[in-house]
């Protein structure tokens, strides 16, 4: 593979493991920005808005440039794809979902004229908005900055 | 949470770690059956019939039972979604995918008449058909079989 | 074929005929669970809760199993794309529906290995929330429970 | 309802129906012009010509009108959501389907202004290419012609 | 090409063109008939209502006649389809959208027996919540009426 | 508007108008790089081979640049969902397109900082297979380089 860098992999173990388990995964993490973080929501639009804010808050993207707002919006609809699935918008389902989400930008390839790739993960459950009644989800979105 | 064992997230590590990195995940597998294989191909019909090869031969279901295929099926599918992240079909759109799969079957839930559920996950690269203009995707369905 | 109930048929026809014309297929019911309601909606989500609501009070799917909702849930989804045929969700474009729908449960196969399946459909109106500006619609979904 | 005659439950009814239980409808079918036909295929493009030559053959909708041909081929199209359930195209899916069609032109509304509609009916199975691994499934459009 | 007027060529330059740019094609708007208008919101009902009151409000469509309301909604429909590019609802995701919007009704076909078709086109842009942080979009329906 | 280079109306513009007709225009293309082609097709795959061909062969995107082709591919399948609107695969439904394309690349918004962006337009027909039994099509997509 022509990329040195999994930011894919490393964003969906973030975002899957816990704290103790992600420690072995801890120096392949040493080139690249990331932040980790959480949400419940009945409805995309707070999924949606906690990454951003993440992002944001942590600098991974620039506030006020749209190229990199863009980059990141996509990369999010793409990670909820494997949220959804196919179907409808959450709140419009009875679904509720409960995430954690990871977002990593680095520089995955060896051409380093490639430039910087953003990675978003999700991972977490869905389900009726009641306790129990629900299984495991997991979304991975990529793009370029 | 009412599950035990997390399919879900264990069916994304067996996908998505290499032979050493699993083995920290070893303890977490003796309550399941699974399997892993590879696929590479240019259409979907080839990736479901790979897993759905491979799930039959290791007897994760039963190759004559028409509502383990199809659970099996729908799981696939659920999958492939965030694989595709709500694209057309793989071979319409000039684009190749390479990866690594693993199905597992447990009884996932503490109340035991939850009975048996299966994952399918995905991991590996997808992209135009030459080397180097790909990226990572990630895709995870989940039924009750 | 090798189903010898049609679960699918049936619900059709429980969805779609009066109570007149049902009488001509009273004799095929008899082997299967079933129940029908009615639900005026703008939104997806009361169609969904009103055939849930039907479905545990009827006893058709047992309330606290999250593998009975689970299979009930795709089911609704699955007869809702008939409806919806492909568009966006229901309240986000000014339609309101007005729909008549059945649930069956029953052991459709011959081979009895296959166990329990479920069936919904939905019979009734689409279109502009005007008397009139409006036409018919069918759905069917069905899943093993 | 501001319909007199119900061209979609006709529809459906002819599609699902075998030849002596559609004779308790028999009297409904008095203003409408229909047909019916069968298709087996392993790809959208044969069910959907079917349909086409059935329509022409019939006299249902003029052969080189366009606005006939597009108002069937639209019908078609929202009939094929209630088969294919918001998935993929069918042959990319290892999936097969064995359907029976209905066509129906009438004038469905009291106000006779509102002219000719065309409905567009399949009943049949979908399912793996290994017989009995299938489900009924039911599909319906309507347009205006 | 069979076609004499290229209504959704027009269509597309009345949604996009300013007033002085548009004066070029004025002599080809002399054999249809046709508005134009604006809306900005951050759901698809808002827009859908904005088109559908304008067209009635200059008569090319009959408010009380439901084939033409059918018509219009479904060409509505599809010119969003170029709005939202595959993606769930505008509301749910945190966006907005201002549009200018074209309605064009006219008899495009050399030959007369098509009757009457009608074209919807937008042009506008789609972006957060925020000024600037936006691009442009387009979206085109045609259907017969 | 914080664009000051409209490329998705240039891209439009260029797709859509005749040689005479886009002569009123080509002030505001004094600062993008473009190119326009044609391609006939009953597939998706040919259509996006077309337009990633031109763009190489006229350097609007480089080569062996995956960032520059995954932002080109993306932008292609945007600007085809405003062709297919929301429905399957071309070749799998019996229709055909004729399409000419115009792609741009330019930097549309004052605050340079917000760098290149890219846009691809389509403008043709679609139909049966058949001369004259078709109508006008409409795609725009614009992603950051």
């Amino acid at each position: 593979m022509s990329q040195e860098i999994l930011i894919g992999k490393l964003a969906v173990l973030l975002a899957t493991l816990d704290d103790k388990e992600v420690l072995h995964f801890q120096s392949q993490l040493k080139d690249v920005e990331f932040c980790t973080g959480k949400v419940g929501a009945m409805n995309m639009e707070k999924v949606i808005a906690a990454v951003e804010t993440a992002a944001k808050r942590e600098n991974i993207i620039a506030e006020h440039l749209y190229r990199e707002n863009h980059a990141l919006y996509h990369t999010i609809l793409e990670a909820l794809e494997g949220i959804t699935r196919g179907q409808f918008a959450i709140g419009d389902m009875k679904r509720t979902v409960g995430l954690r989400f990871a977002i990593i930008k680095g520089k995955p390839y060896t051409n380093k004229n490639e430039g910087e790739w953003i990675a978003v993960a999700f991972y977490g459950t869905i389900g009726a908005p009641v306790k129990g009644l629900e299984h495991e989800v997991v979304g991975l979105g990529i793009n370029h900055v």
